[in-house]
């Protein structure tokens, strides 16, 4: 049967989501989980990679095992063999058919920035320490402008191998509590280092050191060379990603 | 001068606040950058001790210097010279008599349990993790009766030397967000390990194993071989304390 998961992380110490030969990675991890509670090789499946360093509250995973497995014993040993940096939330029976990555309808990220002079103790993982002041109304004012599709071709990483660049932004917010600033971000789908490089030319434009008009021309499909700083990984989170019921549940 | 502090740590890694001759504490790093900086022993007070493991947000120091000392410059010194684990927030010249344990009003900390299955990757070090359901009616009633005076002889540490046992509590309150709950306490002191000796046994209520009968008559003054448990270190963290404005600032 195909079981259908959704798994946190805490990124820091993990080469990234996807599987690799000589590097810890969350996939890894979790196939080896797998692999001891089953006695056979599993192929664990994502809504997606996340980089090295990223983190995730609401990754989802889909896997094959037998349709006798005991799904309550394999949710207590799986947690029990991973890393603690690994939990599995959740755990239920899934459309045969379910493929977390290719019916994904949207994805949901959160990148979070301590704008303070001292770094904070507690989010040094997971957050960006930005020392200059930020400004709320500035980035809110830039974050509505990504919403609706764009082509996001000047927003990636260097090597993103994605043919096409236009993607359909469904929210973008900035909230503020205190010094923490979180952006949220839903789109159907994000190319790669989307959100770092959003965020990391936002916050250029706020601290001076991007033109706003620049900012606004790439937006219409610019090149990546003139685009603000990519944001840290430690910053970023994969908050939610949604399906259509029919195929999330058996 | 004397100078007032406010300082953040994550307290994992410590063996508590206070001074220890052969185990790494918060006050030894904080005075081991200060006399870098200085080139001089100095003594950091605070607004009192907290256990090994236990948090602050908004521990309260102060320490005095030569009059001529650039302040700007210690900030930044002492904040590159500590454990990353320690951040200084702010620091202000004080009234010269500032004590940052006797002139206390009042303090505030916050306790964190994870209520769910599999434990939180992000906030493993920052909480009590309790699998058994807890009810957030039932542990705001019990927290609602802690408010006011109360003797809570039966609400400390086997080895707590405080010759009174009573305390005045300001504020008692849990609130929940998810499966994040939080207790935030106010009082004018605590006894040793009172915060958590509270928290252990209103969560012993709760999942039935104590007697509510008896944590009422714990609060009239009782013995504490009958309260519940004390809850782990690692949920605790000291979040304010707050003075009478003009001892706090020159």
């Amino acid at each position: 049967m195909r079981v259908r998961g959704t798994v946190e992380y805490l990124g820091t110490k993990w080469a990234g989501w996807q599987l690799q030969p000589d590097q810890p990675t969350v996939q890894g991890e979790l196939e080896r989980a797998l692999a001891i509670f089953t006695r056979s090789p599993v192929r664990v499946h994502s809504s997606g990679r996340t980089d090295a360093g990223v983190h995730a509250s609401g990754q989802v995973i889909a896997f094959d095992v037998a349709d006798d497995t005991d799904l309550e014993r394999l949710f207590l040993a799986v947690n029990a063999l991973t890393d603690k940096s690994i939990s599995i939330v959740d755990l239920a029976r899934a459309n045969d058919a379910f493929d977390p990555r290719r019916h994904a309808l949207s994805r949901t990220y959160e990148y979070t920035i301590v704008n303070a002079r001292p770094p904070s103790p507690f989010l040094r993982d997971r957050s960006w320490h930005v020392i200059a002041p930020l400004d709320l109304e500035q980035l809110q004012r830039l974050a509505r402008m990504l919403a609706g599709e764009h082509d996001f071709a000047a927003f990636r990483a260097a090597d993103c191998e994605s043919p096409s660049t236009r993607r359909f932004v469904t929210e973008s917010v900035w909230t503020r509590d205190g010094a923490v600033y979180t952006y949220r971000v839903s789109a159907n789908a994000f190319l790669k280092q989307m959100v770092r490089t959003l965020v990391g030319s936002m916050v250029d434009v706020v601290v001076g050191k991007l033109d706003e008009e620049t900012f606004v021309e790439l937006l219409g499909g610019g090149s990546r060379m003139l685009n603000g700083r990519t944001a840290p990984a430690a910053g970023l989170s994969l908050v939610r990603v949604e399906y259509p019921p029919e195929l999330e549940h058996a």
